[in-house]
């Protein structure tokens, strides 16, 4: 007796499904349920969007954002934002953090990763030289550092500091300290050090 | 100054995704980043997949359970099980979990739902003529009821107990009571009730 099962394309979709982050055979199973059961149409347009974003989405050559068709992205097309003013981030998913929080006006700079040496990721791999040649293009700029506060994010924010201080910029890190709304009782020992050192008088 | 936002294609997959049942905004974004990032064959391959599997899945003629281009479904195309035998479900999808228990040998029969006036499901809204069929066409067979044990699935189960009264079958309901490994302390009124009701000499 075989033993009933989904038809091939269903086998195939649920199996499609799974390789999603953080979805379980369980999870795929009932999304690919649910589109045959209730989203056909959905899923006739989620499989045109997903063939639309892939073909369509580039990087931004100036900042390394997500863009269209290699045009700019919205920042760096935006004549009224602050060129004197990068913001350097690891990932082009680490700028809409900052973008929600509205109160940054400067452009941005995707490094595409962190210096990490056991993960084979070298300076040369980021895009370090397309930084130094946008800083070079605006004289008298300042360069936020908003790498992560981990070991590597420490280690790629010595690096470029060590690279842009020839460069006519001024250098900044963002703060390390108490996240908001958080006790002390809560803090971890390297948290609460780096919040002391970095206090501010009132 | 225009906030930095992803391209409309972006937009466009992540709020696709979103409409997966449980996903929010912050997987969905997840979802389309990953794709974006680490998996732009796999997007490919699932939208190819999503448009393989709406095209392709069809009911079965017989059971109502999915199959492909209008053809049977494995089991109803398995001379080798006993067609003396039909297991009553309300949704394809329950098919699976009795399948995967391994005991049942029989056909399956997909009702499409549960009697519910409330939310304007009728007995003619499902496949109960159908059923009907299939047990005139195999006389001596007996019917077991396995829809869910909630007030709709009684009512469905008494309503086609009715039903097939007349006809040359046995009718019968899957058992009631305790669910496997779990104690007496956690088990609500009904199920106790129901268990009690259902006990069996040793």
């Amino acid at each position: 007796m075989k033993p009933q099962e989904y038809p091939a394309t269903v086998q195939e979709l649920i199996a499609r499904l799974k390789r999603m982050p953080g979805v379980g055979s369980r999870g795929a199973e009932r999304f690919a349920l649910w589109f045959l059961q209730h989203g056909r149409n959905d899923a006739r347009a989620l499989a045109a969007a997903l063939q639309g974003a892939v073909d369509a989405v580039s990087s931004c050559p100036e900042c390394g954002f997500f863009a269209e068709n290699g045009a700019l992205c919205t920042a760096c097309d935006d004549p009224t934002r602050d060129s004197s003013l990068f913001c350097v981030v690891e990932q082009p998913t680490d700028v809409l953090p900052i973008e929600r929080c509205g109160t940054f006006r400067g452009l941005y700079h995707c490094l595409g990763g962190k210096i990490s040496p056991l993960d084979g990721i070298m300076p040369e791999d980021l895009s370090v030289q397309r930084l130094l040649e946008r800083v070079r293009n605006h004289p008298g700029c300042e360069v936020i550092l908003a790498v992560g506060s981990d070991v590597e994010g420490e280690a790629t924010a010595l690096y470029l500091a060590e690279q842009l201080a020839t460069l006519p910029c001024r250098v900044s890190r963002i703060a390390q300290g108490m996240p908001a709304g958080a006790g002390l009782g809560h803090a971890d020992a390297i948290t609460l050090m780096r919040a002391l050192e970095g206090r501010r008088g009132l």
